[in-house]
């Protein structure tokens, strides 16, 4: 690295040299779907799902093996500004919980067949308090998101976003704001469930944060080693790393698509392979969805995190394929196709 | 049976008997959802879920051991009209395709672990021409619901009806039309495929069928004999008899719905163990929904039947049933709650 090089050179690198979709793959699933025996299109979103993965998978015939839920959790220093109505020690508790096998996202990996992995990131160093200066300077950011890639290690074949972390909805909030603009209550929402007067806490936050980092948030990155988080950065590099290695990822909700949303700004093909889990009951995901044009596959008025229902989402994706691979043609069943 | 007994008294006495949710079961399984580790009501529907299982089961530990998808399959002189462009033949051909497990629903049932039975109804002898007599006579009807009520036999913990029908999705058109009045035009919709000269046809023939039948159309079993189907009254059946078990049911598409229709116009209260699997791209299933109450658990724009819609949300009702009995406590994992 000579001395003019920045941290961050190293991610701008990586996202010049992003693989699209195997379009081929894709023609090949699509003259599949119209041979199985079921009337053209009916399965809906589940033909789309089957060619999105076979896009990415460069395979006709996609499969969900491995599917992976990676959970990041971090701790910030904005929940001093009395945003969330639980105690930074419940981010270290929580993960303990996904250890022991008794959160949300253990059942439903269970349920699913789905392999989880918890990423605990450095939970004893809470990032920067947003409101009076930085979450993370350059170099943390860039280190943690070149740690978030790691996720991809195991090399699964689908990649399933989660987080854990007292206060990433304040600062979720706060990158949408620097990157969509609005205003700061447009962008805040109840999180884990706070109140009225939490509400506008979260929306003051907010409205400072971006106030103070101004006249650094032009540059996505910056936005995000500002106003983010450990895991924020961490999920941006595994979506990163999924993309480099055609991995197909499953969103989750606000504060997932808030690490999306970094890189959407940074790029508009960002997230080609990435589909949305479901839209979350905070009540700016649709927004934020909307921007990063992605429908979802399930509206449950979830609001976990974990990757809760990114990995309820996985069931979905699971049937797709398993329809697109297991269906009988009309030639194999003997069934007639449409008369005339 | 005297002389003055006419076969549907017997269903009507059944639905006399209809079984309420055990409130108790639901107020248990609220406090137990109160203490998982989650924030309240963080899981958005699949907390529903939990208690409505809770209260059919009669359990606060409801469970999803022994689903089972019914398909029930019949075939229709209506077919004689053009509403469809796939021959009558192909109902049998689907059939067999269950039986070989080359259709989705076998793709679906294998993915999440449910079981599959198929009741063949008479497919060698389609029900009359609704535009020309009725479907049905009262006998044949009231048999077929007590066929479908021994789809309760082998004793699911969980029922989800599917349907394979050429020509039913206009029997079930003719059958909202009769419930719900308005124009034929709004109840028909393109099934698997019609193109704009089928679909005029199938409001021709719906609007003809109702003319017909006008003046016996007051009685919801007249309107099931005369303008449904084999498979439509066996459906009926099924979710009468899981009723009486208080067996939960999950309904699919616009087929399945115009059998539920019937009972709910019977009895407003006769679909309180139903969840309604999803919503149809067949375009008044959103609608036909509404009227029955039921917000539907997803939204993927299928339209194949065969229960898939249905059999994918069992993969929610799973999750959410998972999360509730296998999540932690606040207490057990040591996990503080909200502050103050």
């Amino acid at each position: 690295m000579t001395s003019a090089a920045r941290p961050f050179d190293d991610i701008r690198a990586l996202l010049a040299k992003m693989p699209k979709a195997d379009e081929a793959a894709i023609a090949a699933a699509r003259e599949r779907e119209g041979q199985l025996t079921k009337p053209a299109g009916s399965l809906g979103r589940l033909e789309e799902i089957s060619a999105f993965m076979a896009g990415w998978q460069g395979s006709a015939r996609p499969h969900v093996d491995r599917p992976l839920v990676a959970v990041f959790a971090g701790n910030h220093g904005v929940v001093a500004q009395g945003v969330s109505p639980f105690p930074q020690s419940v981010t270290k508790a929580m993960v303990a919980n996904f250890t022991a096998g008794g959160a949300a996202i253990n059942q439903i990996c269970k349920t699913f067949d789905i392999s989880l992995k918890v990423y605990e990131l450095a939970l004893e160093k809470p990032t920067g308090d947003i409101t009076e200066g930085p979450a993370m300077d350059e170099r943390t950011c860039a280190g943690t998101i070149a740690y978030g890639m790691e996720a991809l290690a195991t090399e699964p074949d689908l990649l399933v976003l989660g987080e854990m972390g007292i206060g990433n909805t304040t600062a979720a909030a706060a990158i949408f704001h620097a990157l969509y603009g609005g205003e700061a209550e447009h962008w805040v929402g109840r999180g884990t469930g706070v109140d009225d007067a939490g509400l506008k806490r979260k929306a003051e936050a907010v409205r400072a944060a971006i106030a103070r980092h101004k006249p650094h948030l032009t540059d996505p990155l910056e936005v995000l080693a500002r106003l983010g988080g450990r895991e924020i950065a961490a999920m941006a590099g595994a979506i990163l790393a999924a993309r480099l290695r055609r991995t197909p990822v499953v969103l989750d909700g606000f504060v997932v698509s808030s690490a999306a949303a970094v890189l959407h700004a940074l790029d508009a093909s960002a997230l080609d392979h990435c589909l949305a889990g479901h839209v979350s009951a905070e009540r700016a995901h649709g927004e934020a969805l909307k921007r990063l044009g992605k429908a979802p596959l399930l509206d449950l008025g979830m609001r976990l995190g974990e990757g809760s229902g990114a990995a309820l989402a996985v069931a979905i994706v699971k049937a797709a394929v398993a329809c697109h691979n297991g269906m009988a043609t009309f030639a194999e069943a003997g069934v007639a196709g449409k008369e005339g």
